[in-house]
C-alpha cells in the first residue's frame, strides 16, 4: 500500500498500542502487564487505551486476536459443577473448534507455537484466561487444581493439534459424538477423579 | 558464507534428495512416494539415494531431520501386549522427551504446526511411522484401531505442547513419575478400554 503521507491516526494508534501490549504481556506475563506501562510504550495516554479496549482482559484477547472470548463459554461449562463436566467442556470446546471461529483460533494456535514470544502469550491466554477460571470456578483443591487444570489443557492442546492442526485421520473428520463419548471421560478423570489410577 | 565457486559435491546432492523428498513425502505421502520419482527430482541416480540414504524410510527420518527414530522404542513399548501399555508407552515417551534429543524434537513440531507442507510432514510421520506400528503389534480391531491409535496421539501431542513447547505449569517441571501416573491411565483406556465411558 502507497504511504499515504497523513499523521498517526486511529488505526496508527490502534496498532501501537497492540504492539506495546503483545510484547508486555510476552516479556512481564498477564498479571504484571499494566496498561500505564502498556501506554507509556506506546506514546500515549493510559485513557485512551481503556477507551479504544476496555479493560486489560479485553486489552490481552485483542493482542491475541482471539476470535472468541473464552470467559462466557467457560462460565456455563463450569456452572453445573464437577458432576457431568468432562462431556460439557468437550462438547463446547468441539463446538466451537469446529465452527467458523476455528479457523482463525487453529491459525492462532500454529503462530504461536512457532514462535517464542507468542508461545509465551498463548501460555498466559491459557493459564489467565482459561485455566484459572476453571479452578477457581470449580473449587478444585488447591493443591491439585493446578495440575488437573493443565492436565486437561494438555488434552484439549492436543485435540486441537489432532483434529485441526495436523488432522490425523480419523480423528480429523469424526463425528462431534464420537469426540464427546472418547475424549469427556478423560476430562472427567482429570477434574475430579483419583490422579493415579 | 562465500560462493566458492566448485561444483556440486556430497552435501549439496544430499541437499537436494532432501528436498525432493521433503516435497515428495509432503504432496503423495509416505507411501505414495518412491525413491525413484524422489531421484529423478533431485536429479540424480536412484542408486545414489539408497547409497546416501538406505531404505525409504530412513530417507524419510532424515526429511524429517527426526533426532530418534521411533521404530525401536514403539516395539519396546508394545512387545508386552496390551496389559501396562498406558504406563510403559507414557513412560518411554517422557524419558524420550525429557533427554536432550527432547530439543530437537520440540523444534520439529514447533516448524510442523506453522506451515502447511511441513503438518503434512508431520502427520505422515505419524500415521507411517508411530500409529501404524502401534495398531499392527498391538493386533487392536481393525475397526477401532485407527481411532485408537489417533486419540493416543491427540493425548501424547498435547503433552508434547504443554510440557516442551508452551510449558503451562505445573505440567512442564512435574516429575516423570507424575506424568506416569497421570497420563498412563488415560492412553491405557484410549487403547483397551470402552471407547465410551
Amino acid at each position: 500500500m502507497p504511504r499515504t503521507g497523513r499523521r498517526p491516526g486511529y488505526s496508527d494508534t490502534r496498532e501501537a498500542i497492540l504492539t506495546a501490549a503483545r510484547q508486555a504481556f510476552a516479556e512481564r506475563g498477564y498479571d504484571k502487564a499494566s496498561i500505564r506501562q502498556i501506554a507509556t510504550s506506546a506514546g500515549v495516554d493510559p485513557a485512551l487505551v481503556h477507551h479504544y479496549f476496555g479493560a486489560k482482559e479485553q486489552l490481552f484477547l485483542a493482542a491475541m486476536e482471539a476470535p472468541i472470548d473464552p470467559g462466557k463459554a467457560i462460565e456455563q461449562v463450569v456452572a453445573g459443577g464437577l458432576d457431568g463436566i468432562g462431556e460439557r467442556l468437550v462438547r463446547t470446546f468441539v463446538t466451537v473448534w469446529d465452527s467458523p471461529a476455528g479457523t482463525p483460533a487453529a491459525a492462532l494456535v500454529r503462530s504461536a507455537v512457532s514462535h517464542d514470544w507468542s508461545a509465551r502469550m498463548l501460555r498466559e491466554f491459557i493459564t489467565t484466561q482459561i485455566l484459572r477460571r476453571v479452578i477457581g470456578n470449580l473449587e478444585l483443591d488447591p493443591n491439585e487444581g493446578p495440575l488437573r487444570a493443565s492436565l486437561v489443557a494438555s488434552q484439549l492442546m492436543g485435540l486441537i493439534m489432532a483434529r485441526y492442526i495436523i488432522k490425523l485421520e480419523p480423528l480429523a473428520s469424526a463425528p462431534p459424538e464420537t469426540i464427546v463419548a472418547t475424549v469427556a471421560p478423560t476430562i472427567q478423570r482429570y477434574l475430579s477423579g483419583p490422579l493415579d489410577q
